[in-house]
């Protein structure tokens, strides 16, 4: 099974996510994407008066944030993305971790940050999302979780592929595709990496190569290395068109 | 199968619809909900400045506004419905027609009245629902279809729910459930009327006593009729949970 990850660099251009959903509707296979929002989401809480919060790249989720995030991601760009799919002869189905419970979380703990609304995950029902896979259906899935309590929650899109990845993995050989603004994961130079193992990783970031947003993508995509899934691809918006053009496995 | 919708009476209230919720939860047997979009929509319109329009109690859905419904009913009611069945041990799963593509429609053609992208339902796909409901999972569908073009479109939440069951009704014996803010039709001494012919809603048409909103309500439950549907009720918020309580039975 294939996992596709996609952001914002791809979400916020609509020629953009065209031409990748036009590339995914032809890749063979059973296949899953998980999508983030965006800069949609900080855009219509500020229209809204809200101002957005983060910490460390992460969104600080207040009550009103959940409602603006659940309306953008599991609404808006969800939908819209399934609707490009199904004129593509791609039988989409969106979903929430709500949905047919297949992502359940817990509410963070508040510590040293209070994240509000947002959720860590405890388990992913992979047997539903393969089950969908098999019968030619295409799950896409946004960045809401649920707390089976009847609350919804805020969930990074990174983590959810690389949980979705780490559940389908027992069942399945699962590939997990991050696919962001560049063709992978850069060195020094500026050069994309071709293989980045966990010891280059580390020695990256104490040099200071790898910072910010990309730390907690590798991190994740280290955790489902360990975990058991089979590829990880951190790769450029071409990629999915030319899968042969560079981009960065990740390695033990 | 039963077919229970929903519209601003129940959503805009969230005790009653944890309540309503909890009774549709207990409801034995293959199920499914329709919901509308209540207030919800319009408030969000006008927090964002766009400016709500309506011809003869139907939206005008412009770009702007159908971003804003595809967020409120797609994203925010339905994920919040959802959440709170799974929370009722109730395994739901939210849809809007775009889903597995269950409801294809084509946007309306301009008439005397542009309504923009609203869409009129072409074909419901009964067997993917009738299944899921087969595996116990229960189907919350909102009022957003599309029309397999890429295109969302805003649709009646009483049309869906109406050319659901036809559609089911030729598959399975099926029951349509209007849950509105009263117990049910009421005559000119505002009493609840039992039994309402096709006749009788014609001569009630006739005398002004039906009205408004609930021509095209009824107007959908005779079509129901007329196609097979086997019990059509137009009921009050309490119906669920004392389904021998007062209500209006649609009979030709």
């Amino acid at each position: 099974m294939k996992l596709f990850k996609i952001g914002g660099n791809i979400i916020d251009n609509e020629e953009q996510l065209k031409e990748f959903l036009l590339h995914f509707s032809k890749t063979q296979g059973p296949k899953i994407l998980v999508h983030g929002g965006g800069k949609l989401a900080s855009q219509l809480s500020e229209r809204l008066g809200i101002e957005p919060k983060m910490v460390d790249g992460r969104r600080i989720t207040d009550a009103a944030t959940l409602d603006v995030v659940t309306m953008v991601y599991a609404g808006l760009i969800n939908k819209k993305i399934v609707a490009i799919l199904q004129s593509l002869f791609c039988n989409a189905i969106g979903m929430s971790g709500a949905d047919a419970n297949i992502i359940r979380a817990h509410k963070r703990p508040v510590g040293a940050v209070d994240y509000g609304y947002a959720g860590d995950v405890d388990k992913v029902d992979a047997g539903i999302l393969l089950n969908l896979c098999e019968k030619g259906i295409t799950p896409v899935i946004c960045a809401i979780t649920h707390d089976n309590k009847g609350q919804l929650l805020n969930t990074n899109a990174d983590t959810i592929a690389t949980e979705i990845s780490i559940a389908c993995s027992g069942m399945e050989s699962t590939e997990l595709i991050f696919c962001f603004e560049k063709d992978g994961v850069l060195d020094a130079e500026d050069k994309v990496i071709n293989n980045l193992s966990h010891s280059y990783f580390n020695e990256l970031v104490q040099q200071g190569v790898i910072t910010d947003g990309m730390l907690p993508k590798l991190n994740n995509a280290f955790r489902a290395l360990q975990s058991g899934t089979k590829n990880i691809r951190i790769v450029g918006p071409g990629y999915i068109e030319h899968p042969e053009q560079e981009h960065t496995l990740i390695s033990n």
